[in-house]
């Protein structure tokens, strides 16, 4: 495989895996690129040179052998595995994060959330423990933790990003409305700006008859 | 302004917003793309294109009116005026959007929950009525939806999509996991699949060393 697929093509990945999953529970063996480029709404040529940079190759005639596919690509997304995860914040998003069932069928595990609300502090959501966000570097010195979900207001998340990095953590989703940056080439971080994707919708909106 | 904004202009504009209205927080009154740049961890001429890309202009030596600049942002995004939402689906993605403070702040304000569970028909989210499912066709006769949350699982997505669009329904914010493709030219859909979100972080944990 290519040591550098594009960040497009990163971010597309997912959305093949979803598909190669719902062919596969169809009972479909093979597709076309001309199939699951309708089915994605892309071109067939776009699926190909995708399907390519992560070195999936079809046969003439036959198209790609969905359950091989799907299965490269569950080894390309790190999904063999289970992840261990921990929820920075038992707010509205980290509680909707950790009562949603789908990730736990993906193997992302959320093993404890942390909050500094003392009425939140030492219950459960969904069966996972509410801990208290002061035993937070004790808790990453015992324990192993892949993800680190922030969602946490604006204020609190540059500070808890530094106490995950000094405790070994080295991926973060953020949910906060900052931009995190890792401060080292170790840490990978994703933003989620559900704000931001709202505001999309809006400008699209505004501006349906240029389109 | 450009009728051809690309789409990744398009979806970096809210990202200028946000970053905007912080500066005027601050007390900032004008900004080069230099240092736009480094709060956005984009090059100064990635910023500058941009902007132009908007009609948005700067003076030479002293940046941009950050002011006029967030204004005229405010304005193309379509935020001067409220947008009236309904969300589909009162499970937990749903009832965290309802919870979520931040949207109301730019006028996406929610103003019913649906769903088919009896429980939770009848009562109220944060102030937010529950409807069932069975009144979404009334209620779009009788009130202005300028944006519909999908928040129900896959089975249940293409169908409510449908009757939106029977109801007049021209722009949905979708979280289930389907694609959903608006039928015609008048709907926009903007997709958010926070599990395609996870899969490129771990992605990037899997490939940390190639970039």
């Amino acid at each position: 495989m290519s040591a550098t697929v594009p960040d497009a093509v990163i971010n597309r990945l997912p959305a093949y895996y979803r598909h190669l999953q719902a062919l596969e529970e169809e009972g479909v063996e093979n597709v076309s690129s001309q199939t699951l480029g309708e089915r994605m709404h892309q071109t067939p040529s776009q699926i190909r040179q995708d399907i390519n940079f992560i070195g999936g190759v079809g046969r003439q005639g036959y198209g790609y052998n969905v359950a091989m596919l799907r299965q490269h690509l569950m080894r390309i997304l790190g999904l063999e595995g289970n992840h261990d995860m921990i929820v920075l914040g038992a707010g509205s998003i980290g509680t909707a994060l950790a009562r949603y069932p789908g990730f736990a069928a993906d193997g992302f595990i959320i093993r404890a959330l942390f909050d500094t609300d003392s009425e939140k502090t030492g219950g459960e959501i969904c069966g996972i423990p509410v801990l208290n966000v002061a035993e937070l570097d004790c808790y990453l010195a015992e324990h192993r933790v892949d993800i680190a979900v922030m969602a946490v207001p604006s204020e609190a998340a540059q500070g808890l990003l530094h106490r995950l990095e000094e405790g070994g953590v080295t991926a973060v989703w953020n949910f906060s409305p900052l931009d995190l940056q890792h401060s080292t080439s170790q840490m990978q971080v994703v933003n989620v700006h559900l704000g931001d994707s709202l505001k999309t919708l809006s400008y699209r909106m505004c501006h349906r008859e240029e389109h």
